[in-house]
């Protein structure tokens, strides 16, 4: 067993035994360290103002909108671009967010504990279908529905789980909903059912006026991936706990800004390993095509680095209906994703596959050797600001992430210690 | 095409275009003909007290006791074989219940109207798991749930039924929950799921006081067997429907009283085909065993009547986990199934097998033929009264149903019309 083996068995049973539990709802300013100045974090690697994409460009100017910074989008526009925001990843400060990823000072986050490691993690609150900023929309609409969630949503989950002494167990929650048909990235139809079934109670007697539950609950019920940001905390937190092990060529990140795709490697410190982004191949929203589509965006193929979204594709031949192919694809991309990865998860199982754990723990190794990428399954944005969503589909990283990150390990191993 | 082909064509439309739709809960004695006398409901074809099985004998005893025509549960048993009692199927009033089946006058019960043909069905509300009427139970703490039923959860239920102009559809749940890991029979974690996401909002604004909503709350996400009576309410409205088509070979029921098994035919009027029931093969209860099983028992059989359940299997292979058996044994019991159907559906789809319509409409033909018996998902219960569940598993039904149903088919035939 090489060095290299040894380090990734201390990283992988980090990320198995990974114990993600949702504590509590906060506004990130309380949370994210940085958010006293006038900063947003964002998906994926590093980017500029300059080099951004459509959507996220959207979605920053809603945020600024949203926060009061700018008194319209012109406006916005203008002061993004002019040096006054300070822009950073959000896996910099231990979170994630969907497409875009912007998190804003007065926006809420999940904080997900990983109760085996004692790290957080953290995410936005889903906005649901339709016009979400997430995508890259940015109308009175969005902006509207954002406030509800700052004055409503978040308080009401705020006091529900503070009725909760022990959280509400993700690693259980993800765990059932794999055998109901979800892969927790593209499909959340059951894991927002059971988060439902979990917090309806709390969240009754939390003693808020019963037409504000009543809201709560239609907004929940109504939005079948409310589930996606707490399966990407869930994932963060057990990958966070992995990061950081000498020698180790697990991959502990992959994000995508809609620019580039960068992932990061347990031993490689906070380096991004960067290449361009592809566009997603899918099913498009009637009167969308893949012109229309930008180019690969999200933090959520933290699931996929977790073994889960496009990894657990076995457990929900379902989502074909989503993001296009038939069922039998489903299980040839998991079964393909055993591959490039080191182990199989003792919690999340599939039962089409006998119950086999599902592949988790990419080794940069692996994917260099077999010429196999990650599969990744994801929502496709508009490439223009102010649009949103227009497809599902399924992508995978370029290779350059992955030897590029090699060349580095060889670097760092041949170098004295 | 034969005159039976063309009767089945008939039989199966009717089937195969219900749409029920959950729109009330009502006492029994309210909608179910027969109790305003000392009368029981129970599942099955009709035996009488000196026949009946432990289970059915506890539960009988408990019901005498819950209604207060018994004292106690000495006294209960006197009455029941005194010949005060009458005792008919639920069948022969539009209604199912699972296990013992037992109803009577003021215990509750769905009802189930279908759309396309404007029939009703009825069951009874489940009581969740561990000790419970449906299994023979009958202490105290049964008793004092089924008045808690009947005093809290049914008048809520009811309430919030109300405020859904359009009721519960329940081919849409059903046909979601099979996309989600359930066969709606022995699995019914996603239906319950579906179910308290539909329910929770109209409960919540029903005017109960929040201290009785939320005891609901947790009585029904609580028990992931909940929808069980519900796929079986609308198993049972669609076949009734396809009852009754002259000359039809098609099975609309298949019922089990814990001593025999009975068919009824749609051609075949009101007739039932019995044969001796088997003991279930499964999976125990810690401290259980075969010796303790009482041969197959219950109503639920009606949702492999209806494609669901059993031949629905395909799309729960986590259902092995609770009735035995390996995640391919659950696809092999689909695919099996169609051998001996008429159609598929086209509202229930199986994911797994590429979204196959479930094998639906038993043709007594097709099994005679083949030598092939239906594949029923079961409960296994006690069989002495007063103790309870033991197990779950799989039974199929006896041939001699299937042999005497089809003798008598060409009998009706071969009479002058």
């Amino acid at each position: 067993m090489t060095l290299v083996d040894r380090a990734n068995q201390v990283a992988l049973a980090r990320l198995l035994a990974a114990e993600p539990v949702l504590v509590n709802v906060r506004p990130a300013r309380e949370v994210l360290p940085g958010l006293a100045e006038r900063r947003l974090y964002h998906a994926g690697p590093p980017v500029p103002w300059e080099r951004m994409c459509g959507p996220m460009r959207g979605a920053v100017i809603g945020a600024l909108v949203y926060e009061g910074w700018a008194k319209d989008h012109g406006d916005a526009e203008a002061l993004a671009g002019a040096g006054g925001i300070a822009y950073a990843p959000c896996h910099h400060v231990g979170a994630v967010g969907p497409m875009a990823g912007i998190i804003s000072p007065s926006m809420d986050v999940f904080v997900v504990e990983n109760r085996a490691h004692g790290n957080r993690a953290y995410a936005t609150l889903n906005e649901g279908l339709g016009r979400a900023l997430r995508y890259g929309a940015n109308d009175e609409t969005v902006i509207r529905r954002l406030v509800w969630m700052r004055e409503v949503l978040a308080p009401a989950l705020r006091v529900a789980l503070g009725r909760l002494e022990e959280g509400i167990d993700l690693r259980a929650l993800i765990a059932q909903a794999l055998q109901m048909g979800d892969e927790v990235h593209n499909r959340n139809r059951a894991g927002t059912s059971l988060f439902f079934r979990a917090i309806a109670r709390p969240m009754l007697q939390s003693g808020f006026p019963t037409e504000k539950v009543a809201e709560v609950f239609d907004f929940i019920a109504g939005n079948d991936h409310f589930f996606l940001n707490l399966s990407m905390a869930a994932a963060k937190a057990g990958l966070d706990a992995a990061h950081g092990v000498g020698g180790s060529s697990l991959v502990t990140a992959m994000a995508r800004n809609g620019v580039e795709v960068g992932i990061r490697v347990s031993g490689l410190g906070d380096r991004w390993f960067t290449g361009p982004a592809a566009v997603p191949e899918g099913l498009f929203f009637p009167g969308y095509g893949p012109a229309d589509a930008n180019p690969d965006i999200g933090d959520s193929a933290i699931t996929e680095t977790a073994g889960l979204g496009g990894f657990a594709m076995a457990a929900a031949p379902a989502i074909v209906q989503f993001v296009g192919g038939r069922a039998e694809d489903a299980v040839r991309a998991t079964l393909e994703m055993y591959e490039i990865t080191l182990g199989e998860h003792g919690h999340y199982r599939i039962p089409a596959l006998g119950f086999r754990g599902t592949p988790v723990g990419i080794d940069i190794r692996k994917v260099v050797e077999t010429g196999t990428l990650p599969l990744i399954n994801t929502g496709i944005a508009h490439r223009a600001p102010g649009i949103g969503q227009v497809g599902a589909g399924i992508v995978r990283p370029p290779m350059a992430c992955f030897t590029e990150a090699l060349a580095a390990l060889a670097a760092a191993r041949g170098a004295p210690a």
